[in-house]
């Protein structure tokens, strides 16, 4: 069904800001060329005529936004948590990705990388690939099929790994950029590029130049990885003792926020003064909190974030993280919290389910745009959530958010709409 | 399919101890009325010419064993999670609870949890019930008739409880409990009864001293809740100034250990004079990870406890915990380990996916008996699992099994005996 205008009708439910929950038990919720006329208790006169899809006491919610997700790892998703961050690049991560040099291999696995987030609550992702041009055009040309909204990055990294997975010099890497970015514009409509230096010590100065240079031709966005793990800041601040902090050494390249929109993954270690730069420069934080617990990285302080009014969004990080699913991100951001809030610093409040709803919704939307809500104006993303199996009908729509959240897994998506394109239905 | 004797083919993996895994690809598991007789690569002359379930490429674990779990929360699980341990109770556990005077209540609501804790991958469980005799023994029932091991409670509180929860005296809820005990011994074979004061808050020394007479009469076994907050820790110091720790308020009455099998959930802040106190009496930890996140509890020292050679398994701790699944609760005390070991003590090295395994099975399963593992000796508790949605068939073992932990969700559980009883087969 992708009529120019059409209707839906169940129980509704979304954010209308970090702390305030919008449920609308059998309410109507309008799409018109990609976009929402507003969700009604009533249906208004004028739209009186028009066939309404009627979803039951099914929720009906805006779709989830991932904002760090590695698709080359998707294949090695819960497995070889034992190690630490640099250990686990070096031994599993790094390996997995060198083998997308071979386009046959790419394409199985990110065949299934695909296949499994277009069945699940995503409908928006920036997505990180290899430094492999084929396999990242390969990746997008599926992204593209799927319906999903995705951004995704072809790999920047000429330092400090492996040789199978070295660029063989910042201009190289440039070059090769450029023609995927060209290549991009050729074949993608809804899929689109974003400048990926992987982080700091896989990147040459002579790079990050030649990236910005990039940037800037192209209007392009960035997304990288920022005060992750200790050793990791640690060893940024020995290669960029010129840097006031992790941040920083991005910010000198312009490439952090400010002139061109930016999104940081984990953030676990950002400092006030970090912070204040994030929140000058309009830096995203995606908050990966379940990778964060398995890679022993600590608990990013996301009420700090949210206090400090920087934007904050939730990513799934796989293969840091074991799963796709932005519902269980949602259940670890809380967890995590509230560990954060027992254990580091109790005067940084936990975060409720209603929050945390709001940072996999419309908190990491609004990098995409006006995304994350069903409110008018927005993007059309929806949800259709069957959740008869964990949760009875006669409980209230917020309680059956919260134990969605928690038991994602029970509840089925039955069906889903991106800019008011129907994915699927089942 | 109950014959005396039969055997199952498939990837068969168990724990031999703590540290060390046995993997057996494509092997043979044989049942003897209820006992493993033991698992072997080909299968022994005596036993050729019997009749094998071949299981394909599924993996055949033990049983899980989750050794706390409250059966009259399950209908909350997943809710109102934003409050800690004493407020929560008051809020949720407790209102909850007394709606289990009402049997037709009790039918409805512990039918759901006896049917979901039948089809998950939970072979034994150590569970609570409510202070109502008539509802518990309906429990039972339907646990007695799921084929599950149980071992359930009657819970015990006369003190600091709303009025509409707590008993009316000392002595009346020893009658009560003894009246139960009997009933048990008549209605009962495969669910046994535990001796259940709810935590030293809610139970009056009198109280205990008849539990104490009780425990000896009928030589019960003893659940109950320790260390899990630091509120409740306060308040047990208050209430029990003459006590040297927590534990010791139980051990004053002979409730710890000892001449008694005990085991304790949460054990969050329990210090060095209570770890040493559980190590002589053999108290067993059931660790309760995702609950001590949701509650804010904290995180226990789980690896404290297994260098101290304290016994430990895992509860999933419904409605504290959000899931009746020992997978998941498996991956909470990976990460939460990792956390611990990142934010509060760096001596004490996380859990490996392979020991969260053992804790899961053999570690908590030795509470029952010869449980949790698939070796000779050991009754016959066994999961066929179909994980092939979320694993290949050409992955290792051992990576299955670590996948399976993060994503048990997306397996499915194919077969279940308990005792060498089938439960199901679908």
């Amino acid at each position: 069904m992708n009529e120019p205008i059409f209707i839906l009708r169940g129980d509704i439910c979304y954010s209308r800001n970090l702390t305030e929950l919008a449920v609308i038990k059998q309410g109507y919720v309008i799409c018109k060329e990609g976009m929402s006329l507003g969700v009604y208790q009533e249906l208004p006169e004028e739209y009186q005529d028009l066939p309404v899809r009627d979803c039951g006491d099914d929720l009906i919610l805006p779709g989830l936004c991932d904002l760090h997700v590695h698709a080359p790892q998707y294949t090695f998703r819960g497995l070889g948590m034992d190690l630490e961050l640099l250990d686990w690049l070096n031994e599993h991560a790094f390996p997995e990705e060198g083998k997308y040099r071979n386009l046959e291999y790419a394409r199985k696995a990110y065949g299934s990388f695909v296949q499994n987030l277009k069945e699940s609550a995503t409908t928006r992702a920036c997505i990180f690939g290899t430094i492999h041009v084929p396999a990242t055009e390969l990746l997008m040309d599926m992204l593209e099929a799927s319906g999903l909204h995705t951004i995704v990055g072809k790999v920047n990294m000429d330092r400090n790994c492996p040789a199978y997975l070295t660029e063989k010099s910042a201009d190289i890497s440039a070059e090769d950029t450029v023609e995927w970015i060209k290549d991009c514009k050729k074949r993608c409509q809804i899929t689109r590029p974003i400048l990926t230096p992987r982080f700091i010590p896989s990147c040459s100065d002579a790079l990050m130049e030649n990236l910005k240079k990039v940037q800037m031709h192209y209007g392009l966005p960035v997304q990288s990885h920022l005060s992750e793990n200790q050793s990791e800041v640690a060893w940024v601040q020995e290669l960029c003792p010129q840097s006031e902090f992790y941040g920083d050494a991005y910010d000198r390249f312009g490439l952090f926020g400010a002139d061109c929109s930016t999104v940081m993954a984990h953030c676990v270690y950002s400092d006030e003064r970090e912070r204040r730069r994030m929140k000058e420069n309009g830096v995203y934080v995606a908050h990966c909190p379940e990778s964060n617990m398995n890679l022993s990285s600590g608990i990013a302080p996301v009420r700090a974030f949210l206090n400090e009014g920087i934007p904050v969004g939730l990513g799934s990080d796989v293969a840091g993280g074991t799963s796709e699913d932005i519902f269980a991100a949602m259940a670890h951001a809380i967890q995590a919290s509230k560990l954060r809030w027992r254990l580091v610093d109790d005067t940084l409040k936990p975060l409720t389910a209603i929050e945390a709803f709001y940072l996999g919704t419309k908190g990491g939307g609004s990098f995409f745009g006006k995304v994350g809500s069903l409110e008018e104006g927005y993007e059309f993303d929806a949800l259709i959530v069957d959740d008869s199996a964990i949760s009875s009908r006669d409980m209230e729509v917020k309680e059956r958010l919260e134990r969605l959240i928690y038991l994602s897994g029970g509840a089925k998506i039955k069906g889903k709409y991106v800019a008011g394109k129907e994915i699927f239905w089942r």
